[in-house]
């Protein structure tokens, strides 16, 4: 039985403890909130669980095995470096760190103590993505040649971090966990239509070396809300809309090859529609089932689906984009991945 | 009575030849296409119109007074200085002209010349853009903010020209139409999948001055067909779906508005969300009204709404974006709009 | 502080207790349900209400002031009756009583004894009904001259009640409460497709004195769900989509008149279509709105918006639907409503 | 060659005239209509083509093989009585005949001079329809259970035919293309909202001995614009959205099976709830494909598609409701389908 201990009683937090709640194996035996009223709600909701308002006090808790750190981005490098000096296995909230080096360091503190560092992008434990997956895993798309995502409503704006940071990691988590090739370059055009700097609108290319291009296009001052991406293969596409209730996930039989005319000495294209199929997808809640990849990975010394390699990816593409931004789209080239951090108990 | 010669009977061809047959005040007197099956198609649907190979033949008739260019964009240039020279009024399907300077040239002439060149942007007579420019006419938006288009579906491959001057044409044109404020500059990135060098996927971005984004996302590779626009004010928003029936545009009483919370120092955004309107929009053929506003400006010596400056402004963004993608999405600034040539009677 | 016990705690239960949880001014002080299964349930996530078996217990119970009825119709009556004799207030899921005949003992009870008798007809709490309703006091819609429900989905058969039992009193229940008018005849045709003669499949059509038909489509088998009512006025029409998210109202401003032409000896219809409306409606949760009604009656010896007397008129065409379709469709008149039986502390 | 002569150019006829110029192996001679403005308006179009006054013309005309009746229904019988009197092929619009006495009269004729009398129900030969049928035949839908159909809009009120006569043909003669087995009854309701007694809006049920139920909802009078049909069989259901450009046909791998639960001695019913298909259907123009098969048949001396068997089934039942309507609902007996008349050259 692994006893948790939850970092963050904000938006999620409630969410996160339920979920654990009901997960396998686990105990949620303490939750950390610096403001009072929130853990009136807490008790309110889950009385058998601890309440304190000092997120120092779980993680010094010897009876504490594995720590959910649910904060401001900004603050997961020091709470989740602390928890690892510990010996507390950590999960934190997406994105992963403020930039790519705290991630790193991480890792490595992960690698060396031998704990588990994971990631919550839930999107990948939805029956969505995993479908998807398992469709390129058949190969069933061909060679992917684009990705192509829109995620935009009339949302909050965040105070702290951009809009491509608080959208994007949903969809470019989901890029690195369909798409096997490693980004070369990103491109990023942002605006802000207040007066603090940080970036409503903005749109984000990543550029690979196969010729595959992948488009984000992030907005908090959509008047609708669109959730939807396209991923093209050559041999067929798929369909991806978050907010369909029954058809999340449409694969076109469709096609376009191309051949030299070489007597008009030009390349010409023919494409192909076929029919459409619907898989049904699996409707079990994506956070139950992360939450139990968690508390399983730590039980059995394996690497999760949300590894904090592909959490570390995430916000390599993040951290570009924001350079991008500030240099009026230029180019920016991702760093090389650095070999990942393995956990193995 | 205006007599019309069209140069070019391919896949447009006949949508003029229908409308100009049934637009006031001309007469559609021959048709010229290199090819002799699209002349026997036109004998077929429209005998009483002559059909011949060479369109120098239309420009040189005396009775001719008005020629409308629909032949690939690379011929535009060639074809308009001529019947410009020989004094015939002009109307160039889109995109204008291949270049900025042919565009220019062209304009210059027909100022010199007192003839009237005009742009077929077919958009702009439709129903819906002519709302939007009632709407925004009446400030009903408040300050653009932003707009953003997606034009996807799987479509023919052209071989001469990119997907951006095939479909960013229709968009960049409402969005010139609509905005008054002039562009400063484009990032555009895009990608091809065959092995001519010609994108077949591009995203573009347009600055202005003023904080407003435009962005612009076409693609000849969807398995989908989205024809989609939003535009946002400070007050409302539209969403324009041109697949839409009878819902084309929607108004959205949606907006947000910003304020300094001097003791959190931080700038704190609320939205607000209320009544959609979804007006109705006029169903007569933009193509019709497009011939009819020809036409009609030949007789008056007016401007047409799709004038020979606005068609100049879509082509100065498509050439700047092609020099982006060419610099791997670097921002290239709009070259001034130059003092527009102005045809009058 | 009105105290509330809860009579069943299957499928609605636990969305009853938490509502009444959240309700102003009264206390859930207990639960009963025969299943152990369920008070464990019950157990786990209220812990501090009490779980009986028997339901008799509550109805004795002398703290308790108002008893909620959840379970299967054909009890409705004998658990109301005993209810009401033991001097409670009694509020009844729908529908509300297994024929007239026991709603009309029912209602006698409850006026001889000053007690409030309700029916838990939840849509009439919604937002989309409230505006409805709104729309239709401002006299927007001009004359009422139809309405066409459609309710299917692949849904669970009941085995004890029929389809138009089991979904119909949703939409006869908006019928009562938008329409004033007394309707005047049922027909009715269903099918069953087991073994057991309840009708998974049926249309009951409700026809009223004035020409106004109303329609109702119900099925357990259908593969796609559909939650559709159209309202027809002469001067406007509602479309009301109860499946969409942020647009389940909309207000066409359409109609039709029609005159005679004299020279042709024939009536001429001409219709008009002009903007759509679709107005933000208030989404609070309906049945919070619903329990908050109950409680404040009580209190204020008002009659609820959901009253018994709607709840009986939505009983009597359900038995007369039953008569019509054993009738093989047969005309059914509905028994004229006799006089309501109105609360009043 | 074939040599056609139409009878009617109002609403329908530049269409037939259109396709039948396009079809194979015939020439449009001429085309009658006592208006000349519709004249005038097929010589602009098809300048060619012949334009008589007098529908007689065509009848007694020598050179004129096949004739096609596009007038109003109460015309119909003598109209094509004459014409297969004079030998000649007729081709008649929806609804057959304003009777089942006129169409078995019509079918004798046909019989007995060895003649081809086809109806034109355009929907059996869009490529949905086609799908359907090829599924169907595949048994791939088990036992066909229910067919359920929404045809509504706001539409012409015509003022010689009820709603049902005017709309209902299209989807009563898929249910006859679709389904073997002969109904045995009908029921039907309806009400007109203007002063000449035509229903504007009715309903209509049609049973079948096999417990098959078919339902139909027929309306002009719509805000929206609906063109739904379901049909479920044991196995998989498909739903047809005539208004969807490329999902028109859904397959879904949907069923529920029912079993006796001996110990609680009721019916229980579990169902399923797979994959959808969306087959890509032919999008040839069906009014083509039923020319190319009135002319083939002709040629061949076999029956169409669309024969004068289907076209009477579908009156017989038209017969029938309109029966049912003025007799307030009641279920009204199906007379037995005579012998088809069959033409074979």
């Amino acid at each position: 039985m692994i006893n948790v201990g939850i970092i963050g009683y904000g938006y999620w937090g409630p969410n996160l403890v339920r979920n654990f709640y009901a997960a396998n194996d686990c105990i949620v035996k303490s939750v950390a909130d610096a403001r009072p009223a929130r853990l009136d709600q807490l008790k309110k909701l889950f009385p058998v669980i601890e309440g304190v308002l000092d997120g120092d006090d779980i993680i010094k808790d010897p009876k504490i095995d594995a720590i959910v750190i649910a904060t401001s981005v900004c603050t997961h490098f020091q709470l989740a470096k602390k928890a690892l000096m510990q010996g507390k296995h950590v999960l934190l909230e997406k994105p992963m760190t403020a930039s790519v080096k705290e991630a790193e360091i991480l890792m490595n503190i992960a690698e060396q103590k031998g704990l588990l560092l994971m990631v919550d992008h839930t999107f990948l434990y939805t029956g969505a993505v995993q479908k998807m997956r398992e469709l390129i895993d058949r190969n069933e798309l061909g060679n992917i040649k684009y990705l192509d995502s829109t995620r935009i409503n009339l949302g909050l704006f965040q105070s702290d971090i951009n809009v491509l940071w608080d959208l994007a990691p949903h969809d470019l988590s989901i890029l690195s966990y369909l798409v096997d090739e490693t980004p070369y370059s990103v491109n990023a055009r942002g605006i802000t239509h207040t007066c603090n700097g940080i970036e409503n609108i903005a749109y984000l290319t990543v550029n690979f070396p196969s010729g595959l291009i992948a488009h984000f296009n992030c907005s908090w001052t959509s008047p609708v809300k669109v959730r939807m991406m396209l991923i093209g293969g050559d041999e067929k596409m798929i369909l991806y809309n978050d907010l369909e209730n029954t058809e999340k996930i449409k694969v076109y039989d469709t096609g376009y090859t191309y051949y030299n005319d070489e007597e008009r000495q030009q390349v010409l294209v023919d494409y192909r529609t076929g029919d459409i199929q619907v898989p049904k997808v699996s409707t079990t809640e994506a956070l139950l089932n992360m939450a139990n990849d968690f508390i399983s990975c730590i039980k059995e010394g394996k690497q999760p689906q949300s590894s904090s390699c592909l959490g570390l990816e995430v916000v390599k593409i993040l951290e570009a984009s924001t350079s991008s931004i500030k240099n009026r789209g230029q180019e920016v080239i991702i760093k090389n991945l650095s070999t990942p951090a393995v956990y193995s108990a």
